[in-house]
């Protein structure tokens, strides 16, 4: 596996693999990689001719007072799991080489990005989109993994995608989870023993809901309010947000049918974690 | 020449035309085309395998109350000069193959966009940089051509390109003017006989300033009301703006150094006009 650093470097390697008539597979990352990543190399790896990663810490999709300085970074494990994984280039640039002068250009998709997460991270999501269509330009994929952990940023990317006619095809990964339940992230490392503990009540508020919508409820506001009724009550967990929203335009829901996301965010500890189930409600069928 | 209406048709040509490793050219227009575009098609001709054109009016960069529907249009002329002038494709789509939903997606450049035309049309270049984002990653060209007529236009596309790397050469082609000076223009059909003579202000107010600038003056405030006096004691000409700029951040600047542009905008008639000279002014020799 090649690590480059500048866009000029990365550009002539893919160049050469077009030229060779190789397809390219793209997972964009923000390192500290973990096994959802590696899902991410693999699918990637199992579609593509040429497999590229990224590792990026992008500032811009940080707000004042999170965790952009803190940020988890170990480029040496992180180049050791790729390499096990398949993944032929790494692309790690520095800030510099991603933003030379301040930018005055951005992506926003507003309507999907003030809600959920949007609403305590509010300049997220058009970090996000602008740091996203940059590294498209850069990388020139056919196709992009993401994690569906990242279920509002998949469906930013998604709407970026289509209304910009960018020519990568999204692909969304399944989320991997620890054996009891715990949705695999970068920011897990910020949990104590403790609080590792009680950070499962976000998968099992899911479950909860899912099992809810099995037995026939079909009221988003029923099914939010349980969801946040159980994290709410769980000790050293703060709740953000619980919601049931359309898949597609995120906006909340309350008759249940079709493609529907449930969706929550909560502090634990030090952590602020997201987890989610992307549901299709069919009538009398529910299908995860 | 082929006439392409759909994006998925417009990609197979180019895919091809890639495949055989020729390189593409691009003019962007609203269509309603006149010896200004041809010579942005020209450039493109020169420099490139494969050159195509694009004619959409695009709703996204007009205002309420603008001349979105009154635009002027004439496809069958449109074609014929573009054959004559070495155009290989001209892509004609729909407004529903451009926009087959509402737009959820902007591509915005606030800092160059609320000055000089930003300030009549607010919302105009965040609709120009959207689409231009859609057409480039459409036509996917090595370089694209612009008129230096719409300055700000220009100044705006760059700094998208250069923010997002885009994998596209910006190039900048010199106004074309009639005889008396006045800039080419789709919308001086909107001129009648009387308000055609009184266009050629905006032309003159500029000259005035260059002469002044030529002749020692460096001080932008006093050449932005030169030219500001010209234009209003024009009959039937009511002045939108007159600044002097500096040429990438579009900032009004007071010591006249390093590349500048004149830049000028009045209402006459039912038309709204525009006109700008780049400049660069060193220490005693100035280059136009």
């Amino acid at each position: 596996m090649q690590t480059i650093k500048t866009i000029a470097e990365l550009r002539t390697i893919i160049q050469s693999a077009r030229t060779a008539g190789k397809s390219v597979g793209y997972v964009a990352t923000m390192g500290f990689l973990h096994e959802g990543h590696m899902h991410l190399v693999r699918a990637a790896r199992s579609e593509h001719d040429v497999v590229v990663a990224s590792i990026f810490v992008n500032p811009l999709q940080f707000g004042p007072g999170e965790d952009y300085e803190d940020y988890p970074r170990d480029l040496a494990k992180d180049q050791a799991l790729l390499e096990q994984n398949g993944c032929d280039v790494l692309f790690a640039p520095s800030v510099e080489e991603m933003y030379p002068q301040p930018m005055a250009t951005f992506v926003e998709v507003p309507e999907l990005s003030t809600g959920l997460c949007g609403r305590s991270r509010p300049t997220h999501f058009r970090g996000v989109a602008t740091v996203v269509c940059k590294l498209f330009n850069i990388v020139q994929p056919d196709a992009a993994y993401f994690g569906q952990k990242d279920g509002q940023q998949v469906a930013v990317i998604r709407r970026m995608v289509a209304d910009l006619n960018i020519p990568v095809r999204i692909v969304a990964v399944p989320i991997v989870r620890e054996d009891d339940g715990l949705a695999r992230s970068s920011r897990n490392i910020y949990l104590t023993d403790e609080h590792r503990l009680h950070a499962t009540v976000l998968h099992r508020a899911l479950e909860t809901a899912v099992d809810a919508i099995s037995s026939g409820e079909r009221s988003g506001s029923t099914v939010a309010r349980l969801m946040a009724e159980q994290i709410s009550s769980e000790p050293g967990v703060k709740l953000d947000y619980a919601e049931v929203v359309n898949a597609t335009s995120l906006e909340p829901v309350e008759d249940l049918q079709g493609d529907i996301m449930l969706a929550v965010a909560a502090y634990v500890g030090k952590a602020r974690l997201i987890d989610n189930v992307p549901l299709t409600v069919e009538s009398a069928v529910v299908s995860v």
